[in-house]
């Protein structure tokens, strides 16, 4: 393809694993964006990438044929010398040291590990919610001593369903004042292997380690804002929205479901209708760019009394967006409503593309 | 046996379906009761018991030789003269008239249909929490005209779970101000063939009609007491109870997860270790009073961060206690916890037949 | 769309089951057929087809927006006028006399129900496996007295799967003496809503009513041939293909498995090298005349030791092909392998639209 | 407990896994074994067993009160001094030395372990088909130079399961020529954590790595006898039974399904009816001995025609027996039906704890 040359050459870090191998299939046939280098374990080193996969490719596509002959390498930045941007799809054991090294080595990251996520400097993006975090990134390499390398994460899966329609309500209706959640998470955001068949099956596990911390600060982050002189967030700290959350696995393949209630500091709360006109009206900054990967609706309603469900809407514009319904009374806070979200999609690969496909965009990435 | 001429002879009514499975194999050997009389749809009448549920007996224990060979009458009470008491596992279809019939042909009704559930006369009993609500049963008598005949019922599954905390809560605490739950419910809770394959493999359903709506209301009046004239229930109207519910059906054969945040009128809120040892000394009437299906433990507190989980814990002392677990603090509210319990035991079955041992127990079947 | 002018009128009966949903979807932008019209039960018809499925459309891509807003009609053939073909995703109850009513009205009926699969003037075509039964219809029609309107049925989905594989080794190495098929089909193989999620989770059913006897018939008529004077099929009845079958439901969606053992009549049987080769070479008419649904592979052979597997595999090709794997020597029979087909593709709709496809590419709809 | 101390000592290896954990269960309150050591890798020694099992004990019962206590040690035979019999449920990487080290120190092994299946001097015993073969014990001691020292192996749980109806053909019709068997596995054969879910939700594994094998072979030695002079099994390698399988893992917690044809080298082969008396009839060395775990039935044969089921039918008997359903005639071998075995239970612990029980009986153990 002569117009490949004009893509701009990218890595995927971590390319074997679970998260690893939805990058490949986003990046495989990217407008923008060329696949040019592929990172992974010492004992997946040296090996074809189809080779590396073999008997871990858990996707219904097949490993694309120009991805499968492609060599793996060590998770070096030498190998990536090529490439503009990285996407990290590591464990957070060793994402900690390699995404540095990468962002040192002047290399662009964008990464689905939690390593980050805490850090002053680094923006916690979730595409349809809060982009212009990234107007952290020039004090982020000012402070690194980059020229060009920094690092943008995304939000944890569980946490990037909910911000997004609690995003646009704050947009309408101003702050919010509490928020209590309660997930029922699919097997995928565990990785692979996972959690044990044994586990799950005919079960809910009503426990998942870590994960209703990072919902409960992770939301106040990224529905924060930035300074504004661009060198911090804004966390509210004199009035902090307070979170609860509830996490709960259970036996679904993809897709998690989050049963939200929020209370508004505006006195009377917004009705029923006008938190659904809001959720249907609601419309991002990755739509208006016309980003790549960005869907058609950041929020799709759904009218039906029992939807969104995860096996008939997780895949709904290729699980790019999120899916909403059920808008009803709250007795005790003020609105309750129904969130899925695709984890492995708009919960993880497909954000940290879509981050940097809004980067490239708003000239991040020159 | 001859001790057998000692027992009280009761009756099911809906004996061929799911609960009415679960009440035969209650009583087929219990100490107290003895089962006389089955009644069915006309479909069933006139056949053997082993013959009207072939294909239906969903039961993991056999279909015992004392019943397999009685036959199965129309729900008529002209069938059931021999009986002092009848068990209602009937569809809400037929309940309301039936089990008025019974009652007026001077029948004590423990049923599980929702019919009766709202009457200002009749009590909504979890054995494990108000047992005392039968004081009304006098004046439900003098109301209806009737010697003998009255109707005691059970509640709705998911409400059952949650009340037997929630009491031990405002035993010890005084009275809840908001409560927050969301269920994960299991498909027996819609009977069979109840729940289609194709809607929950692999799926979460974020709706079940009328669920949380049944939760709201019959949480107020079992939490709520009884007016000292024993005449009405008190429903605290000047201060009501809020509770918001969020219903869902899960892929879990027997077992409801229910998630729970509470607040308290009383300031300063307990600590999440009062709250555990409330739960872990909370004794019942049933238990003081030493009958025949009462757990013991009311509650039982488990310390791994992971549990309870429905197929690990639901069959904890044949399913007629509660487990709890997860107590902690809540940002929201005051305090969240996990509660798992056996919908069609305690939920169910077990708690009609325990509700008739009290009443036994406490001389309401003289 | 002026070009839709050209394409041939179609309709569909019972167009609100599981089936008839497949044959929407497939029809909706088929570039030879046009979608007119829609019959379903009396309690759809006046709806639109969108309120007629409301609560009942169980499929990942919505209502196509140009069918939404059609009328559903009773299946009659007057309100089906303008149509050239039916395809008919009728029960079983039904499909017998509405199909004949249909035939008799002069429409070509491709059908996927039971009902005159056993005819001997109607073909029983499992489009990659043995179109040429579609010569009988000239015979068809003459001994119905009628010029345009005949009948074609395919296979049941569990026989559909088996049959090209089968097909694959009796073209190569003459005719099959022995098979022996388990299967483990999928929950959607019996429509909605079917299965009780209480009889399959946590379980396998190892009966399937009247499942065994098709499959052992129906391969016999599939894979034998037709007379030369094409009035009759031919069953070899002097020396006839023995096939035994043990079917089995599985908590699975959407896939049937089934593991078949083989014995060739010719000695020595081929080499489990040969039957490798005879299913990667192998091709069928539908693909050669280049027909619109066929895939490009009739039988994707798969290499690893553990696939195929229905949730990894049942979309590949849109589900219109067949996937084959393990093939290994048998020490009872000769031969081993496994057979994975999406049952509701080219185990149901995906079969009926590609025989009209061949149909219409044979000359059969003029 | 005074008459615990005219128990015989028992050790159980590998006590903490998946297999050992029912090993505990059987063994707590057994009336002629007591549980006097406990044996585990090297990061549970020194731990209490309640401790040893935090996270990982996935038993519906608790850890008996008698046994969380008790210290876990390393698996030497120096900690089992006290013990006479140990039980191993170790998995087949540590099983061969370990196995030899206890048999070496005079202690009777009895193991749920693939390592000595295959060895000459080695028993494999279902304890319903073929304690007889633990006659070669006494020539195996005199070729280990062992005292009391032995080891008894039980068989592959997929094996188990079949050579139960198929020891009760043969003993009625004399030899069989051909078996056929497809199975449909449990989850839990895998141990824990074992099948990742991802792997089996919503799906079927073909494959299993080793099993078909272990089916076609031990099939052999088990339905095999014993030589004349004690020292050798008798394979009939003149007159081989040909046995084929295909193995299959599914979504079920507990309970393998086989589908199983058979041919008798009788002709003619007997008839369906004669089948299930045979079935019927069948009573095992077990039973008539009445050693403690045995079941009331070796074999329940079932009449509905669509059990067994493993939900429904795994627990009867408390998974000591096996389940046969229908029995019919096999269109290409002679008689084909289907069998459910509990793969935890007989499968692998109580077969152990059985065979050790009717080698107490028979006098192995002085």
């Amino acid at each position: 393809m002569s117009s490949s040359s004009k893509k701009l050459k990218v890595g995927v870090l971590g390319a074997t694993g679970t998260v690893g191998q939805r990058f490949i299939l986003q990046l495989a046939d990217h407008p923008q964006f060329e696949l040019a280098a592929l990172g992974a374990s010492s004992s997946s080193a040296g090996k074809s990438y189809a080779h590396a996969v073999e008997g871990r490719w858990k996707q219904i596509r097949r490993v694309p044929n120009n991805v499968a002959n492609m060599q793996v390498y060590e998770c070096k930045p030498e190998h990536f010398a090529e490439c503009q941007v990285v996407f990290s799809g590591l464990d957070s054991g060793p994402a900690g040291p390699v995404e540095d090294a990468f962002r040192k080595a002047e290399l662009r990251v964008f990464s689905n590990a939690k390593n980050y996520r805490t850090d002053p400097l680094c923006p916690l993006v979730v595409p349809l919610v809060n982009p212009e975090h990234m107007e952290i990134l020039p004090y982020q390499k000012q402070q690194m001593g980059t020229k060009t390398g920094f690092i943008v994460t995304n939000a944890n899966c569980s946490t990037t369903g909910i911000v997004v329609p609690l995003k646009a309500l704050e947009q309408r209706f101003g702050p919010l004042e509490k928020i209590l959640v309660n997930t029922m998470q699919a097997i995928s955001g565990a990785g692979y292997p996972g959690v044990s068949s044994l586990d799950i099956l005919d079960n809910v596990v009503p426990f998942i380690s870590g994960e209703e911390e990072k919902i409960e600060w992770e939301t106040a982050k990224i529905l924060g804002g930035i300074k504004s002189d661009k060198t911090a967030f804004d966390y509210h700290e004199q009035d902090p929205l307070k979170v609860s959350a509830h996490c709960n696995r259970v036996p679904v393949i993809d897709g998690h479901m989050e049963c939200v209630s929020v209370q508004f500091r505006k006195r009377p709360a917004p009705s029923v209708e006008e938190v659904k006109k809001c959720f249907e009206e609601f419309s991002t900054q990755a739509q208006e760019i016309g980003v790549h990967s960005a869907p058609a609706q950041a929020i799709t309603l759904h009218q039906e009394k029992d939807r969104p469900q995860p096996r008939l809407d997780r895949d709904w514009q290729n699980g790019a967006g999120v899916n909403v319904g059920r808008v009803r009374e709250c007795p005790v806070l003020d609105i309750k409503f129904v969130v899925l979200s695709n984890n492995v999609m708009i919960g993880a690969a497909t954000s940290s593309v879509m981050n940097a496909e809004i980067a490239l965009a708003k000239g991040y990435l020159q």
